[in-house]
């Protein structure tokens, strides 16, 4: 089971910033994300695209901003459940939470922060009859660890950024990538599709459009798909495969937090301003998937959020001790590793 | 009369960042501050001194964060009246407020937002019997404009930062900078202490400690300081002199603001946390200055309250429209100099 001060439900940038500000508080926080990687909507969805609301930045990359936020919260050491979706939880009796995953992971905190944004990120299925029972054992709907590909032989469907991108990016590891479409036209950053059309004119990403996969075979494994040409419904293709990944998109779902006995609204979870904290003691809600009078969707709002919450985390857990902020240009950044930032002292000198 | 959509009073951090809001829904806005320069305590206290919890940034200098603001801001060019105090307030008959500097300078606009932090920064002035006498006539406590000082004698006195950072400055504009201070150590940046051991060693900086300006002479302008070393009390030297600069600190103080029927609590304003409005519709307070349950006076607090505080001062302004949020990488960003900044847009194009 996985102990921690502040248990995180949701690794977008809210989460990712309320390790920061606990850190300072010299809470440890743990972060479960349903995707396979850090970052939430700005990984996901538009990591190449630039924001320009973030303060300070005119102009930043979705996907820089993740990584600064990474390298912010270093020193802080967060553990990371991925690519698992908080399903359940449970108050036990000494009063803290157990929360456990639909991969059955157990995590066990005095506070939940639930920064679940849009909510969980959950793939659009493709519907084949027998797909879930290759889940795992040849079909995945993201892509955790590429490395699982290597010298594999790998069919890809979608017509999307994370298609070519992937298609891209395997077409160097597996020893074969197929990209399938249901159209001729892929819609995308104009350097990816430019991208995959080159490595298909090299013979190193071999295309299939416009077509669908229409039957998947093995026994245990994934052995075939089966794939339909779409202008011509008469020509089917036996692709011998070690890996097929729809990638068709995420939604996000609010999902079994839904059920948790938090007050809902909008499909977001309510809370107050002091503190955001939910109608549970000891669960807050911060970022996106909070609401509250005024609320607006933005990251620069739930940065705001979580470092309120971390205040209000702290009495929580340590009833008497009474903390008095310091700045961290005063005070500095001491991380769980050791490290320690500072500012450079003021000198006493003589001049003469 | 200046006349604007929102009138900032406090350029710091927080009233800079109210601008790039209010401009995202087209509201123009003008900033007053007592300092001569954007940043409040920022570009005051501590413009060389690392901050390490704004979000996404592991690491920023107080200067630098307030010129990433000032590029943010810039195409929504926003009016300043820097160097004045806000003095008076007044509620004319159209709903509107006039706001007065200490110099007279009148400011009109339908929503005020003041982002005043600590207050305006004053300066601690010496007790000499006629220093009031010579202001704006041979001495000043800020700089505002250094070229003034061009070719003219300087005293600047003082032993911390800001006396050693201008008599450095100076150096190569004035034709002459005398340093006096009442001691022989001064207290700053290293490299700031050794530069002026360094000038004072090329004689481009004359240096006097440990000394104290007793006297100011002068018929309508200045024209001479007297100076008495503090080691031999019956040493004096006059100085013949164009400009006296004493740099004995800045401290805030919430000042005429605190009369203006405003509640105030703990020397800092009541607001709601829905829109960070004050008692008096239409008057917001955002940043340092405020205080609501749960308040923290952190810069990304102040970013978070700007922006919520825009949506609310656009609705005053405008009760008809109906304001539909757009993210900035959706929608990009629209300067009123004509400029605009957009994330490049996917296409959709075949692959053949
Ligand atoms: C195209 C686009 C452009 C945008 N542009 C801007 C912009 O310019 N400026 C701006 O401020 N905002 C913008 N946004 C919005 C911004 O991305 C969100 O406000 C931000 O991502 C919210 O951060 P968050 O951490 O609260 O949630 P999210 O980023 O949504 O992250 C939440 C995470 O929680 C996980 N999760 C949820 N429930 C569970 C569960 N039960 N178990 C496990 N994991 C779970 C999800 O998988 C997800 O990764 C944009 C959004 C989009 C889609
Ligand atoms: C040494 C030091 C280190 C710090 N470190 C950190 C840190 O690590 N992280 C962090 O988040 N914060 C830190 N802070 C605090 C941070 O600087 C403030 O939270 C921030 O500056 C507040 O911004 P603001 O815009 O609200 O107000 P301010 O920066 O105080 O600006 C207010 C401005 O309003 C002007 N003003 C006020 N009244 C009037 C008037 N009547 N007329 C005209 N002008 C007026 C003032 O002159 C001033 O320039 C630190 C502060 C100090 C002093």
């Amino acid at each position: 089971m996985i102990k921690t001060d502040i248990l995180i439900i949701g690794a977008g940038p809210t989460g990712l910033f309320a390790v920061f500000e606990a850190g300072l508080l010299k809470l440890k926080c743990h972060l479960i994300d349903a995707l396979p990687q850090a970052g939430g909507q700005c990984s996901e969805i538009y990591p190449k695209k630039p924001i320009y609301d973030i303060p300070g930045f005119p102009e930043v990359l979705a996907g820089e901003l993740v990584d600064n936020l990474m390298e912010q919260i270093k020193p802080f050491q967060p553990g990371f459940t991925l690519g698992e979706r908080a399903e359940t939880i449970k108050k036990l009796d000494d009063g803290s939470f157990l929360v456990t995953t639909n991969k059955g992971t157990e995590h066990n905190a005095p506070i939940v922060a639930i920064a679940g944004g849009l909510g969980s990120f959950e793939p659009r299925k493709p519907l084949l009859e027998n797909i879930s029972k290759f889940e795992d054992n040849g079909v995945a709907y993201m892509i955790k660890d590429p490395e699982v590909y290597r010298n594999k032989k790998v069919v890809i469907a979608g017509g999307g950024d994370s298609a070519l991108d992937w298609s891209i990016f395997l077409a160097n590891i597996a020893s074969q990538v197929t990209l399938v479409h249901r159209r001729n036209e892929f819609r995308g950053a104009l350097d990816s599709v430019e991208k995959v059309q080159e490595l298909k004119n090299q013979g190193k990403i071999n295309l299939i459009t416009p077509a669908e996969i229409i039957s998947l075979n093995g026994d245990d494994t994934l052995e075939s798909v089966l794939v339909r040409k779409i202008s011509n419904a008469n020509e089917e293709i036996l692709l011998e495969v070690d890996d097929f990944i729809p990638l068709f998109g995420l939604s996000p779902k609010l999902g079994p937090i839904g059920d948790w006995g938090l007050e809902i609204e909008k499909n977001a979870i309510k809370v107050n301003t002091f503190d955001y904290q939910t109608n549970i003691p000891g669960i807050f809600a911060i970022g996106d998937v909070n609401t509250y009078p005024g609320k607006l969707k933005l990251i620069l709002c739930g940065f705001h959020e979580a470092t309120l919450m971390c205040q209000s985390a702290f009495q929580i857990i340590f009833p008497d001790k009474k903390y008095v902020m310091k700045y961290t240009t005063v005070g500095g950044v001491s991380g769980f590793d050791g490290s320690t930032k500072e500012a450079p002292k003021a000198v006493v000198k003589a001049i003469e």
